[in-house]
């Protein structure tokens, strides 16, 4: 990390947690009917250039979100129990392997799996999706649109791979790939793989659209949930998707675990993701002195090693906690913040807001843009050193898209794309910056935060070009 | 799961979080100059088949530890903070980041790394080792003892491996590796793989002499510390090893993170172990409608996906707390406990203890036994079901040397390996049952559950055999 190390922030203390395991909320304000549900960090002060402090306002929700404080109560009662899972004969391993199967069963539900459907536990929507390229039958054509997070466009290594172009609306989305499929040609299995909602528009694709059209060919669907869970009701079944991933710490549980959940045949004959314990019935030496190993047939194939229980049982517990707050109830909220949020950049002279399907595209809360004459990468240390304001500036692990959206030669300052900047990275800073700012929110985002994010724009779009709020 | 659903138990509420989110310890009970480092859930009541119930005695630790206090301190004290790594702009997000790259920077002092050594942080030992095993120089030959953990025995998939027979000494093991080495002749990348403490008997292998060997040789030396880490300090410089790899869920710090640390040079020339964003640094379209990828070459390149920063917090926590408790201090309880175990076993008449290089040899707290007439799973079932203890009974993740130590037949219910058993698997009860049952302690074990177990298999083998003890 370059610049000074920033300030050790006073956190909230976490409540005592409550007797029970796991299940119904142990403890929790409850939201106020249309207020944001508790999550941990709202209190946190953090210290600003000028000396003072401010409690800080998570903007960046789409690359991590907060802990509800839900999800960290449920961790926290069920610390004290945790035991090694499917392994033991004590009382606590029995427990721990009940909460961890609960927990496939929770989320399960949470995404309306179809009966027979596997979900696989995994370490995140990125760990997903290279589960689900390991298990291509051989021969397998993926089609991805060039507008994916780099977890959905770089997997596919050992497929034959079509990337579409970007469509400038749902409709030329679903045209697209009924041409490359058609293109395609018959035979051989075919994966078709797509975000629900972009991390970078927060724009709504068509998924029931394209599974429809994917199947009509023959082709199956993966849905990239990673945006679209925490924001939208996922139904798998509903939508006719062969499989959807997601990941824990977008949905308020960053506990190291993220989900693949479907269709369980092209699992079941993948050679297992990971060899070792867990995953394998069997070992013995044979007579030639190698090994003989039978694997399972279920989902422990692919989750070899100890099961990370905490992860799972944080997921499925942010999962029951949405449902219960009223998807209808968040959705009309969130609906409510955004459009808030894009009013209030509107009203702010300079600023672009990215967009492939245009203004009125259904979106959740999840805005790129940049100012004019304001490079992305100042206004976003700006917000965080004046206003104690969290967002990301880059190109937000979807170069390609983001170059698109802006239309110029990013490559600048690409490697913003997690880790470091290694000594011989492109792009010093006084290069080229062809960057953009991305603010997103979720279910435990209080308005004031949004108020005080577009306040700041306005602020320092002023100092910078001497112009301000439109009206 | 089969059978009745455990009751929920009692945990132990976590006292609330410090001010502190890493570094210094923020609270936490003093532990006794002798006496075990505080651990959630020594106070969780569970039920009796009596109807009392009484507090849980971990005694799987071999598998899964329970949570030292001060890493849970550590992660609650966080958990407020936690923000997008190596992503945001915003305070909390830096905060993370350094505390994630800080995590990084303790777990190698804890291992004793060498300068330009890598510490990437995985899921497990298990994901470790494959990451390892997918980062094999083309052609590698891979050696490794039968006796291995199927963690370290399986994911050598794509490499030519020779099983070693189970040595029955140190210096057989030694000499074995030799004679393999010497018969693989010169000539192209080898890789040996070793455990540092067996997960069945508990005893330790001659690491430094095996290094020693596979250097003379030009081949290279993986260390599987998951059994060692916990119990011994661990050197990767002092002991020669080229990787080590553990895992945080049997060093008290299950959050869903384990290490693999060592040579850089294998991994930096590997395919990215994910694709995903955070291990690339650039992606654009080419002319040819394909993709340009530039990949990181530090350790993000095999850490794609939004890093588990909780579970590296929580890892490198539980370093610190191991590293200034002291390692002296925390070998001699150990070895005092240990030698209190198995005297109590001793005496318990037709018990034997599993061991392949003979009772003298040095080892942690791990010990595998049958029970002349009484069945290994019926053992544990009543140890938790009469006495509250959680120990593990079955072939522990590594068939073939439970096979060699038993001498029998195990093939009847080799399905315990993970999973609950499928609908069609082998050997119902009632059929062939030849397993072991395996305790094991860690840093945070209390004397009385040591005794509390001695005591019970002494009354259960007693009531099974109507023996008791020896004297």
């Amino acid at each position: 990390m370059t610049g000074p190390a920033p300030a050790a922030p006073v956190p909230a203390a976490p409540a005592p947690a409550g007797p029970v395991p796991s299940g119904a909320a142990p403890s929790g304000v409850p939201a106020a009917c249309d207020g944001p549900l508790p999550v941990l960090g709202n209190d946190v002060l953090v210290p600003l250039a000028d000396g003072g402090e401010v409690p800080y306002a998570a903007l960046d929700c789409a690359a991590s979100a907060p802990v509800l404080r839900r999800v960290w109560d449920d961790v926290a009662a069920y610390a004290p129990c945790y035991g090694s899972v499917h392994r033991g004969a004590g009382h606590l391993s029995q427990l721990s392997t009940r909460i961890y199967e609960e927990s496939r069963a929770e989320v399960a539900r949470f995404l309306g799996c179809r009966p027979g459907d596997q979900v696989v536990f995994t370490r995140s929507t990125t760990d997903s999706l290279n589960l689900l390229a390991a298990a291509l039958p051989p021969g397998t054509r993926v089609y991805v649109f060039e507008t994916e997070h780099h977890a959905a466009l770089l997997p596919w290594r050992n497929a034959d791979v079509t990337y579409l172009d970007a469509p400038r609306s749902p409709a030329a989305a679903v045209a697209t790939l009924e041409r490359a499929l058609s293109a395609g040609g018959p035979g051989g299995p075919a994966l078709v793989c797509v975000t629900g909602a972009s991390n970078v528009t927060g724009e709504l694709w068509p998924v029931r659209e394209l599974a429809a059209v994917a199947h009509a060919h023959g082709a199956r669907i993966v849905l990239d949930a990673a945006q679209l869970a925490p924001h939208r009701p996922v139904d798998i079944a509903e939508l006719d998707v062969d499989w959807a991933a997601f990941s824990g710490h977008k949905l308020y549980a960053p506990f190291g675990t993220g989900v693949l959940a479907g269709r369980p045949d092209w699992l079941r004959d993948a050679e297992p993701y990971l060899a070792g314990g867990g995953a394998v019935r069997t070992v013995a030496r044979n007579t030639g002195g190698g090994l003989d190993v039978r694997w399972h047939t279920g989902e422990a194939r692919h989750e070899a090693g100890s099961p990370n229980v905490i992860g799972a049982h944080a997921v499925a517990s942010a999962c029951r906690a949405l449902t219960e707050a009223g998807p209808d109830r968040l959705v009309a909220r969130e609906e409510r913040l955004t459009a808030r949020l894009r009013e209030g950049l509107a009203a702010v002279r300079g600023v672009r807001q990215l967009s492939l399907f245009g203004d009125d595209a259904p979106r959740v809360g999840v805005v790129s843009f940049v100012v004019d004459g304001l490079h992305s990468s100042e206004l976003a240390e700006a917000l965080s050193a004046e206003y104690g304001i969290g967002v990301r500036d880059g190109l937000f692990c979807a170069h390609p898209l983001v170059r698109t959206l802006l239309g110029g030669d990013t490559a600048g300052r690409g490697e913003e794309c997690g880790a470091p900047a290694p000594a011989d990275a492109p792009g010093a800073p006084g290069g080229v910056e062809l960057r953009a700012v991305r603010v997103s929110f979720g279910a435990g985002t209080p308005e004031e935060h949004i108020d005080r994010f577009t306040g700041a724009v306005a602020a320092l779009a002023r100092r910078a070009g001497g112009q301000g709020r439109r009206r």
